[in-house]
């Protein structure tokens, strides 16, 4: 070896191969020497005839792509020159069969030609080629055809101006402010290349909970300096607005939407905005919600709100994101029924430029919610999913939660408002109502951490829930193998030990965590369990105001004996639900109040299936823990010894929950934990004494 | 080239060579194939018979490094067996010379022999051996000898419970409390080495507005975690200890120094760390500071305070530093003389292992401000030294500011109480008043940046307070140079264009931020200009209280007319500084009102030179940048545009500075801004406007 040779190797040792800072674009050397010259044959020139941005970050994103997969140069040319064997990126506006962003990728006589009917539709194209090569996929008569089924496929990011993010738990915001527009961290390039590789467009960069500061000369250019990296991927960048702006920034006394100073300072703001960013995305407003100010504190309602900023928009084309996540601080009220109850009355009075933003379920992103009822109901009034992917109800960066199939659960969810089959992601696809307007939000998980998400397996959710914005069919089974052959090992058996394990992480921990359909009983900055929380700053707040547990029974009355909040959903879903008899056990206690001996389908008490699924999740982590040794071979070490030490936290923390519910639930079932299982080594006392502890100042 | 070859030259391109990860550990190859050859000739074996861990430690770095350096592998073997050749690791307790973590290394006949009185010395040994590859020294017939001149050589994180750093601007902690104890972040262990590698053997891994969390038993077990990665790189660990914990944690009713049952607490406490923890350094203590609880709630003193831990962890051998500053919130007091005041009177008061921890200048890590006037007053009382290496003041991480010459002006001031040369470190090294106990910490610039530091440049200043913390008379100059060599560029006169330039930083910064003895005119985070400032919840944390601008001069009177401050001097030092015409100029408002008018040495009024200071300091960041593009093909790419871009920054930030300053002040002095510089282009209206943008919520 000469010394460059010698200095590579060493250098190699010394940087940390697998830190995994290159998240699921690795690109390493395909080691099948037959399967590299099989890629090869196809792949002997990339053929590109423009110069425009995103076709060039295309042509440069296959190159790298293909050089590190195939361990060889691949030239980009601006014409095949009669050879074959190569790609060709191609633009065709009239291409049948695609949308705007879709794309063809057809192989004949080892010549590939990809084709969008846009630029952005070629990137896509392209990132879809190489998750083939990337996933060991035979491309040799390769027929691919797809577009997205929903608009805009968005992160929103609750980054905050000094770099907290709010539930975040990767470290500090991506985003530099205070060195922004001067240096451009190189890291952005990478976020933009990752969110593009999964078909994202979109991306919100500052907290819902907004700063004005956002909105000066000052920031805007600093976020223009953003939307200048993200350009070239096809990703739009969006601002949170905090809806009073007129007033902290703009010197004006009011910031009525019915004001005309107000609307012709938003009228200037945008002319602003869209000088420096001329693609810029939109606004995304959280107003009137958890004591953010908004149109209500001048008589006015969401849709006045929104359609003022609406109007300031649209001449650019830009959209209103506007956020459903509202309820009162009464504990006499359900929390469950204030979404539906101040928006649906306003189906039909939004700006065309508007979509309304909807969590996936009614009350917080918990571990698992039935789905919104606000799904369906608005025909008129384009609605937009938001799901989390950052894990505030999960246990942070240090429980295994793969999220896929929670978001599945809620797209698969039928509303029946336009008969059976009407599910959720026919509303938010637009294709039950027609909406002209469509988006999903993923709430980031994203930080400062070399590896992106604090646990190396988070990353499956960024992914995952980009691919499902794209296209939601897709299985999250699917989508884990994917992740995986590309993240972790292209070693089938690993795989698909790994997809496993990815694919049973959320109903373990439902299970020690919330089982049944319990829901809220987080301590305040939402780490630890505080089930008996009775205090708070809001009624609302509380963890007893949610399950409701009595000497009788456990959970919130939501049927017409109840809150009837079940009114808010369709008749058919209704009849189900409102049956303890023929609830599905997982939304049980979300609707029912179930008395501690009441016997489940289960053939077991509540009691007793409750105390099952607690023992048996809690158990299971440890059977998660097996399950990862069991891939070690085919992991690198250092990712594979961190997700090890994490399932060892999460085991330490899922007896910890199981130990919290039981022990206070006890208290009120007065019932022994059932055999086989084993009463607590430790008394709620200590264990509400270990919860403190976290919450000591 | 083989498979293997392309593939490591594709990773090597992947993942990013210089992300500042390696700090100055970067042992990459040497190019001179006969520099290799020389150094090879003392280089083919490590010798080393023992397997205590710091000694392993020592041969296994050794081995790193010059496997890195040399390009080829070492082995380490338990004899020499009569082979020349050999680097020889070996323990001497009886070595002369040295003390307990010195070491000698000696090359004869190109067998090169480290001796250390200890383990700890053998690796201090070891990183100076490499040092001298690094750069580039000759080692044929190397002869050095050292010794550190201060026993506890410590970086202070003020990092909390929830990752976030106070005054940290480099990401968040580094401690992943969430994580620990199960799982072991890599990055401690390299955090380790680093500090071994510069002589650092403390480090108190919490803020000094300390959580009670970290004395529980749940975080205990996290802080031994780290103990135990720590431990093999000679690093003792420390906690900062919330004063009242016996009631907050403890049950107890009261937390006086005086009750024995708090005072059993403690010692209960301390048995506890130690049987986790046995070689536990011991407690921080901020008291009755800034709000902290302290004894004087009890009717106590420090000394009090302070002895009651110092009981408790003496027979542990663990020490009690104690924090000298304190302040009231006065604002007809003199803050400068309160440390003083309060601690002057309990000299002699304190237990053998307490050391009254002082901070550099009297006030707080301002960006020049006199010694402190403890130093030296205190014979019977160890006094450490509190320096700040992150940029509290010194423009966070956008702004270079090489802190080396602040430290040495601390450092080489002379407090003249015992005569002339009586210095600074003289004081703090224990040589002037035989203290048994030394140390000196800095307030660390680390945080979970992938370069660690937020600012390359600002590495050198973690690097360069190791080192003189080590040897207190090392220049400025050479550490500057050593650290550029080691870290930049071994390119000889690009690295001198790069220690220039980390030279004259600081004096640059000082010229457009605080020139002439200024201090404290910042917005409420530190980041901004805000010399106007008159309102605070504390009378004494507004700009007006520090600067005393009015329409006759600027200034705060220390003099006899005056607070008096000047009297806590010594008469040497009261006779230069008292007298306006003999007071340096760096110094002079720190004691003196001037007038606008009066005629300073440089043969400037006031007013004029402070604007001539303004508008060159922020002339020279633009000088700063000409010289760092002359240096672009000896650097790194990634680490060039980095500098590159913070200092475009930076020279906009200095513009805000000098416009802020001359602009208010003008105010009062109703005099024009002197030729040849031009009237700022902005008001100062648009000034504060901006400023206010950065104090938006």
């Amino acid at each position: 070896m000469n010394y460059k040779v010698i200095f590579l190797f060493l250098f190699s040792t010394l940087c940390r191969a697998d830190d995994g800072y290159r998240l699921w674009l690795k690109y390493d050397l395909i080691k099948d020497a037959g399967q590299r010259a099989s890629y090869a044959r196809s792949a002997q020139l990339i053929v590109l005839n423009s110069t425009r941005p995103v076709l060039k970050t295309a042509a440069e994103e296959l190159q790298t792509g293909l050089q590190g997969l195939l361990g060889k140069p691949i030239p980009i040319v601006a014409s095949a020159a009669g050879k074959t064997g190569s790609i060709i990126l191609t633009v065709n506006p009239g291409q049948p069969q695609l949308n705007d962003e879709g794309y063809q990728i057809l192989n004949r006589r080892n010549t590939i030609t990809i084709t969008g009917k846009t630029d952005s539709g070629v990137l896509y194209g392209v990132f879809a080629l190489l998750r083939h090569l990337q996933t060991r996929q035979s491309i040799a008569q390769l027929s691919l055809t797809s577009s997205p089924k929903i608009q805009h496929r968005m992160l929103n990011h609750w980054d905050n101006t000094d770099a907290s993010i709010e539930r975040g738990y990767a470290g500090e915001s991506l985003w530099k402010w205070y060195e922004l527009p001067e240096r451009i961290d190189p890291r952005y390039r990478e976020y933009a290349r990752a969110n593009a590789s999964i078909g994202i467009n979109g991306t919100v960069v500052n907290n819902v909970n907004a700063s004005s500061r956002f909105l000066t000369a000052e920031y805007l250019q600093k976020v223009a300096s953003l939307a200048n990296v993200f350009r070239p991927y096809g990703i739009k960048i969006y601002l949170s607005v905090y809806f009073p702006a007129p007033k902290t920034i703009g010197g004006l006394k009011t910031a009525d939407p019915l004001d005309p100073e107000v609307n012709q300072w938003w009228t200037d703001k945008a002319n602003e905005i869209y000088k420096l960013i001329p693609d810029f995305g939109g606004f995304l407003v959280k107003a009137n919600s958890e004591g953010q100010p908004g149109p209500q504190d001048y008589g006015r309602n969401h849709a006045d709100g929104a359609n003022m900023l609406a109007k300031a928009l649209a001449p650019h084309k830009g959209i209103v994101i506007w956020r459903a996540f509202v309820y009162k601080a009464d504990g006499k009220a359900d929390r469950f029924k204030a979404a539906y109850d101040e928006f649906k009355p306003l189906d039909g009075q939004f700006e065309k430029n508007v979509i309304v933003q909807v969590k996936n379920g009614p009350i917080d992103f918990q571990p698992r919610e039935p789905f919104s009822p606000i799904f369906g109901t608005m025909p008129q009034t384009p609605l937009g999913m938001e799901f989390q992917l950052t894990q505030e109800y999960l246990g942070f960066a240090t429980h295994l939660v793969y999220e896929a199939p929670i978001f599945k659960e809620c797209l698969e969810s039928d509303t029946y408002v336009g008969g059976k089959g009407s599910t959720v992601a026919k509303v938010i696809d637009g294709s039950l109502h027609e909406y002209k307007l469509t988006a999903i939000a993923g709430v980031a998980n994203t930080g400062s951490d070399r590896n992106w998400t604090g646990h190396p397996l988070a990353q499956a959710n960024w992914y995952a829930f980009g691919r499902l914005a794209w296209d939601h069919t897709l299985s999250a089974e699917a989508l884990a193998n994917e992740w995986v052959t590309m993240t972790l090992t292209t070693e089938p058996t690993s795989a698909k030990t790994v997809t496993d394990l990815l694919l049973k992480s959320r109903e373990i921990y439902v299970n020690y965590n919330t089982p049944l359909g319990l829901s809220r009983p987080w301590t305040g900055v939402h780490f630890a369990p505080e089930p008996w929380q009775n205090r708070s700053s809001r009624p609302d707040w509380t963890a007893v105001y949610y399950h409701r547990a009595d000497s009788v029974g456990l959970g919130f009355d939501r049927t017409v004996k109840g809150s009837h909040a079940l009114a808010q959903y369709r008749p058919e879903v209704q009849r189900q639900w409102s049956n303890p008899e023929t609830c599905p056990l997982p939304y049980l206690l979300w609707f029912h109040h179930i008395a501690w001996t009441k016997k489940l389908s289960t053939g077991r008490t509540l009691w007793d299936e409750l105390c099952s699924r607690f023992y048996s999740g809690a158990d299971s982590v440890g059977a998660m823990q097996k399950q990862w040794a069991s891939v070690k071979k085919d992991i690198d070490p250092e990712t594979f010894a961190n997700v090890a030490g994490r399932l060892v936290t999460q085991q330490k923390e899922a007896l910890w929950w199981r130990d919290a519910w039981v022990l206070y639930l006890q208290e009120f079932s007065k019932q022994p934990i059932p055999a086989p299982f084993k009463k607590p080594e430790r008394s709620l006392k200590e264990v509400k004494e270990l919860v403190e502890i976290y919450q000591l100042r």
